[in-house]
């Protein structure tokens, strides 16, 4: 039994949580049927599962410990775009095999980024098969404050957090597709492998936004959620964007606006928000700009030279898709 | 965009739910970042994550229909052996194409079973991989109702639902290990592929049980987590399991002892609760009975000819297991 599923549980995934708090309403987690906690008062439960698959979302060759911590990212950002603060996460991983090095550097990244997050491993399930790992996160937001996609307006401001683009830099370089000195290539790579979730943003985003979302689809897809749930249009200012300068430098701009894994959040904010949230980004040294307004309708990228239209350019409106081969 | 993601979850998931009543406490479903919802008031969260993966969890050749309702079946009888009511459920589906005979055939079985359990989907990612399927289920008890492993206690009845072993019976079938008339044939089919969780004993559970598992790795193995996690040994009597004629006639008891994929249910019952129990399952007809007794030490079956000794006996005690070969 040296090797089986609950001693394999036991042994990487029951680690003693290294926070010094225990788990906000916790009952019962790993180890029963399921988990049991209670949710803390007036706040609501905000929900998401992810999965990433290797030679699909990852290489075959990343590092476990990357693996993992992109892979709670990934989840507690869909959190962070809803307002919510991360809480607690399930895990379902499909293995190989036992591999202890795989084990050992997995476990380490997931709790080094649960640890980062303030988030909790409560339950899971393994089993054999292609690598694979699902996650489900459970996040709080107290009832009323959450954001959703639906909620911009014509007027509002469109901000981004971060720089749009430098996971697509990563997955070029790694795929030898473009070259650059050691020490960017080195923030591109970190971008692409071990993403990190804006929790930073979160009371910002409750208190100033209208709408969010995160990244993950490349900028222009996913801004086009926001637009397409409420209803309205926009207008991008090109130069607004904190770009790498690679993409002025090759004209690649398409490549950083439809690059996807970013993990920053594009969001709205009201004009009688924007002072407030100026003030409150200054304050805090956050990475925060304006890079756009909503519009009533129409989807337009402004450039020096001129206004693209975003729904009719292709190579611009492309983003990321699963089931687009 | 025929076949996109947005789509697809568009047109396959998104179906209007064919239940009378609005998912409770719902803000936001499927569609946004994350899903909102509210757990309502003195009730906990229960909540459990199940992949199934094809050609190991169930045959490539299975139809879609049944895999969708056996892997939302399996997540919900976990809860159901936390004495949790189902609620609400994340679905994680990796596909290899967008083959529109199984997202029907699917999407068909999921909602079926999604129907029968009352339970709602609110969210979930699809990506492109080999057939794989992670359901995360939400539960909900009220607080101080759930069940543990835990909670078993020397003297108390260890009882169990249905028929223990149809499922062996079925994938030896299917294997072509053994033969059968046709109507038992299908019986044992319809237990592998089609599982019924058993929501019918959730109130029962809550009001008499004070330990619970349900049956996924086999008899032996699941009542075995019961007795590690309370301290405790047991008895269990061969007679008094309400196994089909193949087990006797072949003389094959630890086939379906130990087969596993039942998702019925086995508990315990303090000496106290006994009477209360056997009243309310003869009022209701349900499928329960008695089949041994929890003591302070020790895992013994009792045949008519002697008691095996289950922590000796390796064909009795072995269940299944994800990473024993």
């Amino acid at each position: 039994m040296a090797s089986d599923e609950f001693s394999l549980i036991e042994r990487y995934f029951r680690q003693p949580s290294n926070r010094a708090v225990p788990t906000q309403g916790l009952r019962l987690g790993i180890g029963d049927d399921a988990a049991v906690s209670r949710v803390p008062a007036a706040c609501l439960l905000v929900q998401t599962i992810d999965t990433l698959i290797s030679g699909r979302h990852f290489p075959a060759t990343a590092k476990p410990e990357d693996v993992a911590y992109k892979v709670l990212s990934v989840n507690v950002s869909d959190l962070v775009a809803m307002g919510a603060k991360p809480w607690t996460f399930l895990l379902a991983l499909t293995l190989p095999d036992t591999d202890k090095n795989f084990l050992e550097g997995f476990s380490k990244g997931l709790f080094a980024a649960a640890n980062d997050y303030s988030i909790d491993l409560i339950g899971g399930d393994t089993c054999r098969g292609d690598l694979s790992i699902t996650i489900q996160a459970n996040g709080l937001v107290p009832d009323g404050c959450y954001l959703e996609r639906a909620g911009a307006q014509p007027g509002d401001h469109i901000m981004v957090s971060g720089s749009i683009g430098l996971a697509a830099l990563g997955l070029a370089l790694e795929q030898g597709r473009i070259g650059m000195d050691i020490t960017a290539a080195h923030t591109c790579l970190n971008a692409l492998h071990r993403p990190r979730a804006r929790t930073d943003l979160i009371v910002l985003l409750r208190e100033f936004a209208s709408a969010a979302i995160d990244v993950s689809d490349g900028l222009i897809a996913d801004l086009g959620h926001v637009l397409q749930q409420s209803g309205v249009g926009a207008r991008l200012f090109l130069d607004d964007l904190d770009l790498h300068p690679y993409f002025s430098e090759h004209d690649a701009h398409s490549m950083a606006l439809n690059g996807g894994d970013d993990y920053q959040i594009v969001f709205t904010v009201p004009s009688r928000n924007l002072e407030g949230l100026l003030d409150t980004v200054t304050e805090q040294g956050l990475d925060v700009r304006a890079i756009g307004e909503i519009v009533d309708d129409g989807y337009q990228l402004i450039t020096q030279h001129k206004a693209v239209d975003l729904l009719a350019h292709s190579e611009f409106a492309g983003g990321y898709n699963h089931f687009v081969a």
